[in-house]
């Protein structure tokens, strides 16, 4: 049976009627991969959600394919967010499978085109303002407000309503909700989507109890942590480098109301779980999505976990999305040998030694 | 419930006993995507089978996890390929997963870093030869017939047993095999696989008829189309540049027994493909996954469709696997505006109006 996407799975939950457009592009759907090495080493029963696999490379898809087929029921024809990354190739993809105009709005400081040619690609026409990111949310705010083009940041409330449907996908994946959900915090918009989730899928009687929400900030950007906004947030983790996150009082109250908590990690142990991932569990992930899992090895070593707790860890995107940080910590210059065998097998047993 | 992998998912078709691991990172279960557009202009029935949405972001998973859990079967502790490209991201991930060491020997010639660090990132050692890539090829054979090291270059058997299960996916997904496979060909191994995997298919009985293959090679490298190898292939559609196909013979086959065909298509008809994909349909493939959409189009415009065939174009790999590519072909400065309200929305209108 075709998978059909996640307005036609989860339409029961979703603000989905008949005038509703079933777009999709299949996103969700996701594998939720069993980590086995970390599992036995911190004996936890251990798991990540590679939202990586979503089509455009993350798991903004999720809200954006609501976002969006809720801006063509209500007759948009254009599309507006401001965002240098994840979010503009989510909302790129969308407007062009559902056929509407997609602009998005950046600052004119460090124009990255490697992080906007996904965007563009998929036919987002990019323009940048003489300001910085929070006036070009300003303006797409007021724009969109007077004009008939639709908002699709993160505010926009249909965004928060396609992402929950992760927290289902992990329920009927695992069989129950785990005990443990680990995430990384940037918007803060994920960790409140995902609590969302998990108490509606439990008012529904589909798990019959709720996991604790441990939601990990960058250090260098830990607005919630430390109780303030950050102004100049810095980490190199920069789907979550942001400094006054939107969803702040959601998120404090998804650790709240769950037993969980909102903690940071460093963009060292952040490195190292992203290493970490990729060479002991075999799953590439981008920076940021390492978060959630250098916080449970944070965790581990203060001794929160007694053993034997089921833990999902979010893996918030591909790591195909960030090349530089792969080739910064990764390449190196190969070895270099004559081209016969007894050369190479020596090179083999030389590079087998130093391991 | 839980998707457990191809291995778990197809066991009964593949080369799977009680002492194989179950090896995954929950590779295939990819979707097939309907091209809305593209049907309705061409009057076809047309599906997008979105092979990028595999764990390492390319349908060499399919083939290598059997590969690698073959070699952890035999008692391998070290696997090995010649490779630049997405077969040695795939070794890497896999051999990480299962605890095996990786080997990629490469040709030292225009080393790519970027191209190898999502190797290098799931752990492999990387060694380089003074020779060009038949001589690594040559090289990796010798090595591995003397020693206990696992080949998984194409030549591995159980690359094309694993790869078949794509032809199981689209049978499962569409509720019957389509009346064209139209695939890009290069070393010609997932053309075989797929026709290998329609025609186990309909021998168990799940599907009652077999789809004509048509195969695509990239104009510079069309081995096959001219009946003679290529010294020097050339074509930008870097996972298809190959200029002496390995399973020549087995793709000719394919094309023969089904009723298809092997024909080719021009690097500008591949890039007109790869854009169209992304900004008409939301999908975003590398440039040689193209060469199939392209090749339906030419097909079309010869009058090879009658109308309302069923469809399927394989897309073998994520556009995210060549940035450079999407930087090249679709990245351009953006326009710079002052912060008001009035300076954007002028712009706004002044691109749609360029459209």
């Amino acid at each position: 049976m075709r998978y059909m996407g996640l307005l036609e799975t989860y339409k029961r939950y979703l603000p989905v009627n008949e005038h509703t457009p079933m777009l999709t592009l299949q996103e969700g759907n996701t594998p939720l991969i069993r980590a086995e090495r970390l599992s036995e080493e911190l004996g936890l029963d251990m798991y990540l959600k590679y939202e990586g696999l979503n089509p455009t490379g993350s798991f903004k898809d999720r809200g954006m394919v609501m976002a969006v087929a809720k801006a063509m029921e209500e007759g948009s024809r254009t599309i507006m967010c401001a965002s240098t990354g994840n979010t503009s190739a989510a909302a790129a993809a969308y407007a062009a499978r559902g056929g509407l105009n997609c602009i998005v709005l950046i600052p004119n400081n460090n124009i990255a085109l490697g992080k906007l040619a996904q965007a563009m690609i998929y036919g987002a026409k990019v323009i940048a303002i003489e300001g910085n990111f929070d006036r070009a949310l300003e303006i797409v705010r007021e724009i969109t407000a007077k004009h008939p083009i639709t908002l699709v940041n993160s505010v926009n409330p249909y965004r928060i309503e396609g992402q929950k449907t992760a927290a289902f996908e992990v329920c009927d994946q695992l069989g129950a909700a785990p005990d443990v959900l680990a995430i990384p915090v940037g918007n803060a918009g994920n960790i409140s989507a995902y609590w969302k989730g998990f108490k509606e899928y439990h008012a529904a009687g589909h798990t019959d109890r709720l996991p604790k929400m441990v939601g990990f900030e960058a250090e260098g950007a830990m607005a919630i942590v430390k109780g303030e906004p950050i102004p100049n947030p810095e980490t190199l983790a920069t789907a979550i480098r942001i400094g006054n996150p939107a969803s702040w009082k959601t998120a404090v109250e998804a650790a709240e109301q769950s037993g969980g908590q909102i903690n940071y990690v460093t963009d060292n142990q952040i490195i190292e779980a992203y290493q970490l991932l990729a060479a002991r569990e075999g799953v590439f992930a981008e920076p940021a999505s390492a978060a959630s899992v250098a916080g449970v090895l944070k965790l581990h070593r203060e001794g929160y976990f007694t053993g034997g707790e089921s833990v999902v860890c979010v893996l918030t995107g591909h790591g195909l999305k960030d090349p530089n940080i792969a080739i910064q910590t990764a390449a190196k210059e190969p070895l270099v040998v004559p081209d016969t065998e007894e050369a190479v097998m020596a090179a083999i047993r030389q590079l087998e030694g130093e391991q």
